[in-house]
């Protein structure tokens, strides 16, 4: 199914609505070791999901969107934090095809950028209208815990042999999926829905949040640098423990399996090796029980929003989780 | 003049409930990779000087200090995330006496500590009483944003040769007045004083930030690793422009001049250099200059006070002037 004309047009309406926030936001300029980065580093662009995830719930539960743009775009600086801060981490020199922050300055420069990022953020969230700022800031600011605890185990699982399914979950819950249920959370409290349907646009916000870290797992691999921005094979090289890796351990012959370690321990990857780990995957199904999963968290998501929302309303969401299901980058 | 009894049993009180407010709000403990070096950096102690001006603004305005308990403990969260990130930003090893986040664990884990100290920074804060929530809430983000922008400018500084006094004034007013002034400026919006207390609360907190600051670089060459808990003469080594430094630019003989910028362009200290330094201070007028301003400002702060504050409801901050006028480290 393809996404309707009116639909898309409605995207790019919202987004240009949060990219023209997002830069007012950032529009100090002194000083501009501080500045200079964050700029550079918001108008790369990148997807938007989180800010439009939080204008949409807030048109589902019926109100203008335009309430909820400080919120959502404080979730996108948030997000924007989070990529600079983790980009040092995890040593990655490329983002949405540019040069990383402390790649392109210093990593002293991206720590206060990520830093500056989040003070941003808060200051977006403040524009929030009063009547619901004070339940809006508390889930933010959980959010922002949660995705710390969530990078924490990811960088913990690097280290370690053994990661079952059910702690990749866990992991990728609080990493990704957190802050993409406080999107589309705190845009139903915003747009005044009720606590059901606030509760199910959370649901929704936590099955598509799964589903794209699954896709993101597996784009590491199978696109194309062209087309993700990004370094490819880049989780493979850390020995992250994705969806991936943990099912190819699963699923992968003894020698196969001693190949992928040869490949996670040289943390050293070129196109030959990255093709021959792209065979062994979709020998083994491994691509399967990706996209697999991948619908039906999908499904869920969609499942959760029919239940409460008449089609009307729910439509848009629905669109939405169609193109997280189909996107390439 | 010394401390009365009864203002030193105050603040053993006040500073035993923000220990324990403390150690509570970073009370998780998984994943440990977060959570052990956030209570390791906590449980260091800190002399808590930002909490403990809330907390007695908080009275001054004739309000029980439990209301902003939260606040100020957030306030010192906050003040906690600054110093593990300088930490790595400025490679010191010793801090409080002990080993720094970063050389204890990795730059990694130090940069997301410094993260969920600022998650549970906004936690705590959201725990103040909701009359008063939302301007606090404002006023201390627009504190996050000013710090980082003042850490930006004092880093920018280390690359430049020339620094004004004024600019001096300008980027410690940032880094680290800021954070005073909101500390006294929000103990008094908590405690829910008028406007002219809140304005003066606020000033004073300014003038003592700027006296703690020209202090602290001053300390950084006269006191002794074994008083200060860190490395002696950070400063220096980094080519930070401090105080003393731009004084003994102005002051010093060309020849001493030249002695100085060698050891800033070596970046290497030895007690001997560090003893150098101290007599080419003290001959040049650069220890009494430090030491006036330090009085001038400590005297403006009290000023601001008495203008504004009955005696009684002044004396709690009057003795704290005095306390930071005479702190050793």
């Amino acid at each position: 199914m393809d996404l309707t004309a009116e639909f898309k047009a409605t995207l790019v309406e919202l987004r240009r609505e949060v990219d023209t926030y997002l830069i007012k936001s950032a529009g100090a300029s002194y000083p501009a070791s501080l500045y200079q980065p964050i700029n550079y580093f918001l108008e790369f662009g990148g997807k938007r999901l989180r800010p439009l995830l939080t204008l949409l719930s807030c048109r589902a539960v019926g109100c203008d969107y335009r309430e909820a743009l400080p919120a959502a775009c404080a979730i996108e600086l948030l997000h924007n934090f989070t990529l600079v801060h983790d980009d040092i981490m995890d040593q990655d020199s490329l983002r949405r095809g540019q040069a990383t922050v402390h790649t392109r300055w210093s990593e002293s420069v991206a720590i206060l950028t990520g830093d500056g990022l989040i003070g941003l953020a808060y200051r977006a969230l403040m524009n929030t209208p009063s009547e619901t700022l004070q339940p809006v800031t508390k889930i933010f600011t959980e959010g922002v815990i949660r995705v710390c605890e969530g990078q924490a185990i990811d960088k913990d699982f690097e280290g370690m042999e053994e990661v079952s399914i059910a702690e990749y979950f866990d992991m990728i819950q609080k990493k990704t999926g957190e802050l993409i249920a406080v999107s589309t959370e705190i845009g139903g409290i915003v747009g005044k829905g009720d606590a059901v349907q606030v509760r199910a646009l959370r649901a929704f916000g936590e099955a598509i949040g799964r589903a794209f870290q699954v896709q993101d797992d597996l784009l590491d691999i199978i696109s194309s640098e062209e087309v993700l921005g990004k370094d490819l094979g880049s989780d493979l090289a850390q020995g992250k423990k994705t969806f991936v890796i943990i099912k190819l351990k699963e699923l992968s012959s003894a020698e196969e399996w001693e190949f992928i370690q040869s490949v996670l321990r040289s943390r050293r990857l070129d196109k030959d090796i990255l093709e021959r780990v792209k065979a062994i995957m979709r020998k083994n199904g491994v691509i399967d029980q990706a996209e697999r999963q991948i619908q039906r968290d999908v499904r869920q998501a969609q499942d959760i929003l029919l239940k409460t929302f008449p089609p009307d309303r729910a439509e848009e969401l629905m669109q939405f989780s169609l193109m997280i299901l189909n996107r390439k980058y």
